[in-house]
């Protein structure tokens, strides 16, 4: 059974998945695309060669029977909608982050799901499915080296655009921290503090940056995450891990070793896309063993994408008090703790 | 256009191409299977729920013609006969290493290749496809290092058991490093010596463990080459590029960089399939994508595998001479001057 | 001209600062001792063959009219009369942290030093001539990096005695960054808060461990340093400076690369005395250097004794509010400022 | 007691060691000096504000019966008689390499010392006083890695003047290996072989560079050294010990690690006297401390020297032939077997 995919969005990153799903990937097929710019849909199709129909709308496409999973890679305030329309019709959704644009509307999606009573979503934080996260949780989980105390961490940019907001900052560069990091721990967040750094010269007048942030968790950990979106020098994303027996960080990205001008050098990635190209390939083909194999999605949940709303919420009001935000989740519906 | 395979030899190495083309490649489908265990055969096809015929022999199998690409993964010394009747057959093959265990069988295959007057044939060396040698390969292309001058490399591995003979350590381990090598500095060999040091106590009593080989190429390049393997703390492959401006060496394998007990460390593989993973990937899906787009494969050649059994049999002369042994290859077909 | 040492504190320190200034620096005798235990003082002559005079206490010793030196290795509460009666007889002094126990002692010793109208005393904040240290430094000096923007240390000991208190975490551990950081980036701070992550379980019962700190600077630079002071692991100093172009880190400890049992694994440190061993031959070495060659000492002053006492003040606070603590100096004498 | 040291030769290297003496050292003074240039001689003693008298020869300067040691730092040529004489007389002899310039002139010194009785010499190779030679034979002696079976060295240095000689390779410059690996596998040397790799464009016109060197051992040991000497990026010495167990290699040197235009890095060393400054300075400390403790030297012997000369000869023979040539010592005398 090859999985077909409908695509909502054929931007960027759409096109991206389309190519993954089409000439990387093993058992997905795309059978249907849309986007508000239509042209950009039959373009698409024409690009990668694919046997797809373009539709006008989502819904139209969702209701395509020959569609079996919807992937939302549309513009972020457009998410909600399309995979509340596909909850409905008991289709399978791959939603880029963010899952929702507000708290409110991620819960109305969780609140879907589990009235429809098996899983169909999954959100697109592909860090989960980075090999140097999974061996970092694997060594966690395997209690060797007692239990996680603090994490300190880096999210670092070579440089932002003019577009780019203070909020951002959060909802769009911290939001891959906030959801990787307590499924790496296993706890949930208490509170998020936003502190202000002095900012680089190369900062946009409108920005404060760098940040740096600290969450707490239920559990006690404390956890710094530096976010600098024009450090100019790569993208660099740091983790370490400091436990009661040790500690773990992420491996840095391989590159060969080279000794030349006084320098002993490694390369540093500039472009993000690189960093977590397998990542990316990996989420998709685990969202298509899973339901081929088990008839859900295994990776991260709608109730993921929850937390990351809620904590995205609070770091957002940290930036403009200063002050540690409480960071407050509704219960958890026992259908996510399988 | 799906690449249809037929698998003869479906072994260890076998089951996991034919793995990896069903269910982690894009663009190929294995419709044939035969081995001289028919049992074999028949299970492969229920185990990976592959919809394929089970032929006999490689004979039959050829001629179906709904088989595109033929895929030799069955004991080496029938690998020439395979590739050479599939040849005959216009059809594609992908052929595990060896391609023939002389030099002579091998170079039958080339006349076949050149004979039929277009690339048919990909031996199955896959470190071309690490992404380590790659980037070796492009720093020393890119001449930013200068002219390389040397090469100091080591090949590893825990252990090796009682089937394991001194002849192997040349046609089984060093024929990585054989085909990779004059792959990344664009020259050909002119000798190899082997040198034999102390014995380790790990030896099986039969062998000499650890081997230093020296290559020397036309171009004047002096290889080192330590095969190793007894050396009991993991598998390791080394290779350090020595050029005029600079030294180039392959990335550690990534790993979580953990503090503990004392000592700061990464892991090293003990496991050799888990070292070149993604390379054995990478080159099927070369294979496939190559033949898709160009109608031919791109990657190490009949060529390629007739320099890789002449050095060979030089090397395994040295090992009995300990002197200098040259390595003279016919003249190259312009065929694979292209 | 020799320098010619009365020490005064004969104990662990004061033992290790005899033995470098008899057996390895060059320009320094130990001309007299002290110590409250006499018969410590005794020994000490005995066990290094010192030609020198026993004294009964620092007045009778600092009388000695062939004592150039005073070297201050007491009890920490008793450092502060020493060094004010060391200023009073125009004596030169090396005194170990900390200057005095309170910002009031320190702030005396300043008055009197001013008072006398020329730099006699150094304070023993050994970090400053740590290579590592002196590295960054010059880095952050040269204004290859911009200007520092963060700093992310961390301060671990494998395990500490019952004696160890929370305060000492700030007084007795943190003082270390405390000093070498605010001269690392030639600022002052301005603010301290204590945050308490979740205990080790190797947390003695009335301690907490980790803890960390968030220091502000003038400038605006924002400052995290871990406090683990059981880590298990080994004794290690981290420390990270992130600027504007770029990062920098104090390099790992050199040790021999070794390779066995799956790990690539490098030594830690477990014994402190280790880490700095050089920093402090060359703090005395330049002690005696400089005040031969310049009439006075070059290394940190009773200004950066009072600093450390201040700041540690608002640490010690912090750790009781868990408040950001402000950190207010008086004005600094010109005098410091040459 | 102080030793007091004449020093004979004031050049480079003199003016070096009477530096560490006086300023850096403890234990030692510089009392006598000359040189064939007198004026060099008396501006020694100014420069250092030395107290010392002036001599007109080795001869006059070894008679003066103040003077405990000769430091020998003249021209290589002369050193064998100065050695000689300082025997003659009694007295303790730190001789900069080579300890003669012929095997058969270091086999006098050797045979006068065992005549006198008592070892006075001691010769200046600095490696085995440096950190890391020394953890790596620590390391080997602890057996924990089992027996050493490979050895895999490179001596690199960015450029060399014109002055410099295809035998300078390896009596100015693999000297330093030959003397350092021995010691470090405890073994003797029984062959070695010259192999020219293709020349670097930047090699003078008379020169061949690089260089391989093999070296056997009795015990059966393989030693590979690049000796490179325009290697243009930097001053690099690395070693890596192959054990039955794993594998040792040196550090590199510590150097503060940045990420800056896409590269983590750290610095290489350009100026060989940065590599081995803490050696040097270990070497003759050593010296001073085992006279004073002992009444003998305890560093490398005049045996040493004499290994080193005869497995220069037989590296420069092989130079010309490119043939494995044997080292064959006389039979070394008990006296060395301490």
């Amino acid at each position: 059974m090859t999985l077909r995919f409908g695509v909502v969005g054929t931007g960027a990153i759409g096109r991206e998945h389309i190519q993954r799903i089409t000439n990387t990937l093993s058992g997905g097929e795309v059978v249907a695309v849309t986007d508000i710019n239509q042209e950009s849909a039959r373009n698409v199709v024409h690009q990668f060669q694919l046997n797809a129909n373009v539709y006008p709308d989502d819904k139209s496409l969702i209701a395509d029977t020959s569609v079996d999973a919807i992937l939302v890679t549309s513009w972020g305030p457009a998410h909600q909608a399309t995979v509340l329309a596909a909850i409905e019709a008991g289709k399978y959704v791959f939603c880029e982050k963010p899952l929702a644009t507000t708290a409110e509307g991620a819960l109305s999606i969780v609140e879907a799901e589990v009235k429809h009573g098996r899983r169909l979503v999954q959100v697109g934080f592909m860090r989960r499915y980075d090999r140097g996260y999974v061996k970092l949780k694997e060594a966690i989980d395997s209690h060797e080296f007692g239990a996680p105390l603090m994490l300190h961490c880096a999210h670092r940019n070579p440089e932002v655009g003019e577009q780019y907001t203070l909020e951002m900052a959060v909802n769009d560069t911290l939001i891959h921290e906030i959801d990787v990091l307590h499924w790496l721990v296993n706890d949930d967040y208490t509170s998020i503090r936003a502190i202000f750094p002095r900012k680089t010269k190369y900062a946009l007048s409108h920005m404060q940056d760098p940040q740096i942030f600290i969450l707490e968790t239920v559990g006690g950990i404390v956890i710094t995450v530096e976010v600098f979106v024009n450090c100019k020098y790569g993208y660099d994303i740091q983790c370490e891990v400091v436990c009661e027996e040790g500690t773990m960080r992420l491996p840095e990205v391989p590159s060969i070793i080279s000794r030349k001008d006084a320098k002993l050098s490694t390369e540093v990635l500039t472009d993000w896309k690189q960093r977590f190209i397998d990542a990316y390939d990996n989420e998709i083909q685990d969202f298509i063993d899973a339901i081929r194999k088990t008839g859900q999605p295994q990776g991260p949940t709608a109730w993921d994408g929850y937390i990351a709303a809620v904590t995205s919420d609070a770091g957002i009001r940290s930036q403009q008090t200063l002050e540690k935000e409480p960071i407050q989740l509704c219960n958890k519906p026992d259908f996510y703790n399988h």
